[in-house]
């Protein structure tokens, strides 16, 4: 029998922001994933990485600044770090949690590469705030590097591009793994952004969007389902309005609808929405779950979060 | 027809320190490990994360000191950093080099922990050098952690164990890309440590002997040849004195000989030739070679390096 074959992408809540934070999160994340592999499902966990990788981009910058023999290290080589960071510990975690059930599955995390176009519109439009504070003279000398600086509270701060991701580099690696039984950790952090050049690949500096990344990713291994796990039970029309409710389903076409009527947040839930839309597209079979990530346990099965699937299937909160 | 199958251990040489010079030895690298790659083989590369580690671990302990949200970033966490680091810059050079002579290949980099005995005794006897000088009151700071400290000309420095490998964790999986054809990059800078409690790996405050590593990595995954790449042509005997000479071939038991003679460098050339032994072992097949990186394409076939294997083999040189 064909097993059912599940990309899970973890947000923000799921990794926390500090080393400590993120070794408790991985924990329960372990034991929501631990229901799926013990479930028989071929896993690929993919991630966010926000806060990591403005961190570890500002920490090797001030070490640079500080000590002369070194360069600045690029987005794309602090994308791949975050990558070792946050795919080590959640690895650990769910190797653990598995051998403690007595599922005896390979996790592996990948280094994940996307390809983005350098003719993607985002990059004449850098929009994604990154790395700390900066005086008016630093964000000069960041301008002068040819980076983007935008203007904030108290100061400035760099700014980059988010372009969409267009091709993932590992993709027949991370097939085989899943062949082979492996749960993959694949495609951090919305992969590292990569440009093609003649034969070869060049760090870019942006970062993908993570949902929008592991939309990607699923539509590239053929996924079943696509599930985004975040903060919210459930997608919620009207939201921070009176008559706002929560959906359990939508098809593709209605919430194609509510996406161009702006019922979704930029930067939280519209690019979640756009992901599961593209995942899902005309297929009869692939489903996308938004739901809340339950580190007893993920409750994803019944009336858990909101399903989007073909067009056919009822919005029963509606 | 079975693939002859060869794990590669690139040092310090074929990488560089700055990141600047991390992607000119990675091109060199690159092009020696595509004639491997060209000659059918199935190839794992392994790596020196020597002054990576160190800068990461010390970028990030200074980023902590300095921001009060963070906490310090434990070795094996910076170790996972550096697999990203470099493993990134590696499989972008090497894929690149592959595609450019229309070699269809996958380039993979798994995140590879490895297991270390806590009664290792290499515990009890931290020895090596890592990170930053430290003044006095920072050296007992880092003593109250229960960290080591040593006394070096200036101020103090961290030191940590070099435990032996025990087991590589992620085996099954580089073995699963390797079926696949991938070429792997894998257990770099000697792999991640950890140390088994229960069901769970949690990191260890030390760093694994990259060459040793290499030969358990080999060994695991039953290669045909471990090579070793570093910065002379062949190992020596009577290093250093007049009647200094290097060799071609050596048997097992002839290196094993020398190597209680002391005619080997602690640091340099002993891991080396151990990690030979070890692998070689009592096998008629096996092999291993210790040779310099020649970037412009690796003449690893004749009497290039120096040849450790079965008994019975001529010495020429001797």
């Amino acid at each position: 029998m064909k097993h059912k074959r599940i990309v899970i992408a973890l947000g923000h809540n799921a990794l926390g922001t500090t080393l400590p934070e993120q070794r408790e999160a991985a924990a329960g994340t372990a034991r929501a994933v631990a229901e799926f592999a013990a479930a028989d499902y071929e896993i690929v966990i993919t991630h966010s990485n926000g806060p990591q990788v403005g961190m570890i981009h500002t920490a090797m910058s001030e070490f640079a600044m500080n000590h002369e023999a070194y360069t600045p290290t690029p987005m794309s080589v602090a994308s791949a770090m975050s990558q070792g960071y946050i795919g080590y510990d959640l690895q650990s975690a769910i190797r653990g949690e598995l051998v403690s059930r007595g599922i005896a599955r390979s996790v592996c995390t990948v280094l994940t590469q996307v390809i983005v176009d350098p003719y993607d519109e985002a990059f004449y439009r850098p929009s994604k705030i990154i790395g700390r504070l900066l005086n008016e003279d630093e964000a000069h000398a960041e301008e002068k590097k040819g980076n983007h600086v935008t203007k904030v509270e108290g100061g400035y701060r760099r700014i980059v591009a988010t372009p969409k991701p267009v091709e993932i580099v590992e993709t027949d690696s991370i097939q085989a793994l899943l062949k082979a039984g492996n749960l993959v950790i694949a495609c951090g952090g919305g992969g590292i952004p990569v440009i093609e050049q003649a034969h070869r690949l060049k760090g870019a500096s942006a970062v993908i969007e993570k949902d929008t990344a592991a939309g990607t990713l699923a539509d590239a291994l053929d996924a079943d389902m696509l599930i985004i796990l975040t903060g919210v039970d459930k997608v919620m029309l009207g939201y921070g309005t009176e008559g706002e409710r929560p959906v359990d389903f939508l098809s593709v076409n209605e919430a194609q609808a509510y996406l161009e009527d702006g019922e979704f947040e930029e930067g939280t839930m519209a690019p979640k929405i756009r992901a599961a839309i593209d995942f899902v597209g005309n297929s009869a079979v692939r489903k996308a779950l938004i739901t809340r990530l339950n580190p007893d346990g993920l409750e994803w099965q019944g009336t858990a979060g909101t399903m989007i699937g073909a067009g056919g299937m009822e919005r029963v909160n509606a």
